[in-house]
């Protein structure tokens, strides 16, 4: 199988998951729209709508670099990206649940809750991960092959090592302080708004294929 | 007409259907965020998200692997489609309502609605199989037209055979135990993470069509 | 600018629209879920669903089978399309509304609003095709070209006919009889489920350009 | 990176948002269904509808203009992309804000909030064009390498230009009239509904990659 079906449903599981978030805000305003409401009530689901925003559009720009190395799939591929795909749609839930809380006080259980969510998300991440890169000859992913090992686990390292940064950002939050595993989530985000992975190969894996692309010419 | 738009459609409107089930989650939170709602309340909506979620996804693997035997398809085959898309739209329905009689006791009728609506979903599967597979020709499916008599037979059987488990596990859902009838749909739901359709030619029908896709190559 | 994107964002348009009919079977089980609710209360809801759907599903067909007829786009077309999917998107409102008062009685105004939709509806189909048609040979519909003065004008009748039909339908409904209304609606989507557009030229309007779609080859 | 997965992506993000603002008319027939209810008391939530609808297309009608003219994305392009999604997927929240007011009156705050995003996203819009304008050589732009400096600024300048308009409307709402202010973004999107931008390369920047669109031949 090519990778263009799974692209096209995962960009649309991506895309509805981010949209979700906004469903959040749609409450802000049965409570009336007055300055106070909307200002100094609200600030928490604006803040969560941004960074729930900015966190599944980070995750969907690493899933573009993950499978554009590969040139096929597998079903055991498209099985662990249902896994993947399976929290990414979950994330507006913890993050509505941290919205929600953080005036109310007692956000403990909504910290762990997010925490929990995101751990799992990365292992699958790195699972899917870890399947394409040993599978790297029968999926045609013909950069990854020119790796040495010592490269490879280095960008395992790399993309997958803010998970340790998950767990400690979850006890944190559970049995100390809320607003410092937050803190430590948003730190971890701003990590992942840079690129940890090796650079796929230039528009395509083979030259000749390039004039696919609508646009890649 | 080509598989494309078709292919484009269906991943949307599964790519949609999937994310419903978040919404389910998202009730959760209106009963307070401590633990005791998080986890010990919750766990039938984390458990109807996760079975939700992955019969989906593996009707979406299905359904890509269906279409892709084709190079074209004729209006009764977009029908057909159509009226599949309709139940698998309809999942979150029996999904939410099995999660909500869990705890409460009396599952029965929730469980039957389940079943209902997986039998009418393998029905309009095995509908578009079987129109795919008698119109072969037409449609270009290739690789259909090489299978002997008897491998189509076993084909229409291994895909379609579990209707009879659903079958089954509605009426024990129904009349006897709503915790059987949810095993036998879980058992089912294994079954389906393995392929029982013969394979699709490898990337496309034609083999120097392999180019089109934008990393098939 | 080519049709890539016009139907790209159609189909997701599309998809999300008749994914929102489920929400309206969301809301059942909030009132238990007995067989009395589940089969005697809530059947104006599965009907509304399956009409719902069917319908959106066979706009999405004729949305399909009218741009496949025009090898590009201009602004005029993009903005012409997105007053017809307003409309599209609209569907589920008064869908929703005519399920709701089907039990409770006195289901004229929402007969009338559906009609007033599908009127709505008709007339920007209608205004997409009578564009297409007569810039057809700027937007490279060739096949559009062949056909004679008379042919186009009872293609135009026979696809835009139906809409006589649902301005009496309106009538009918908030005069007289609300079912009568929806009969009338039933039937003119029974008359939708078959082709009565020319048929767009089979795969691509140029045969060398056969090979782009993925499985056309 | 190409940019077909940033466009597959783009109009799902769009697509969903557009169909969010159903939800806000979903909500009228709970009210009852009487004449009255639907056409007196909704009508703002159908103005709300449409103009929301138009905005949001029309920013994608934007956003396929500016894209088209790239032929490669990176990753800022990417992140400033997501960025501009944000404020897009926002759309919906002070449509139905301003909804909810017009008839409560006192719709000052309401018109305030719906103006800050849509600043917000015109700042996203003129950040992202600056981009793309100011990188076109490494991104592939070749239409706009051939602007002179003077047309590239009549173009920032009659793309972005109205973002003035919308300061000034949400000034005008918030400390005059909301009503003024609402004529103020009516204005604005009139004005957008014209193409104000260069025109994109006909098809694709190179003329032989033409035959990779489906229909562009």
């Amino acid at each position: 199988m090519d990778t263009r079906r799974l692209e096209s449903f995962s960009d649309g599981v991506f895309a509805v998951a981010i949209t979700v978030l906004v469903f959040n805000l749609l409450t802000i305003g049965e409570h009336g729209a007055g300055f106070t409401t909307l200002v100094t009530d609200a600030w928490p689901q604006y803040f969560a709508y941004a960074i729930g925003f900015l966190t599944v559009g980070i995750m969907w720009l690493n899933h573009h670099t993950v499978i554009s190395h590969v040139r096929q799939v597998d079903r055991a591929t498209l099985v662990l990206n249902i896994f993947l795909l399976m929290f990414v749609v979950a994330v507006p839930f913890p993050t509505a649940l941290v919205a929600d809380q953080l005036k109310k006080g007692g956000a403990g259980a909504a910290v762990v809750t997010y925490g929990v969510v995101m751990i799992l998300m990365g292992v699958a991440f790195a699972s899917l991960w870890a399947y394409l890169s040993t599978h790297q000859e029968a999926l045609g992913a013909t950069s990854l092959v020119a790796l040495s090992a010592a490269e490879r686990f280095r960008s395992v390292l790399r993309f997958s090592g803010p998970l340790v940064g998950y767990v400690a950002g979850t006890l944190v939050g559970g049995f100390w302080s809320p607003i410092a595993g937050l803190i430590i989530y948003g730190l971890i985000g701003v990590y992942y708004l840079f690129e940890h992975l090796p650079s796929p190969p230039a528009g395509d894996p083979e030259p000749e294929a390039g004039r696919d692309g609508p646009i890649t010419g």
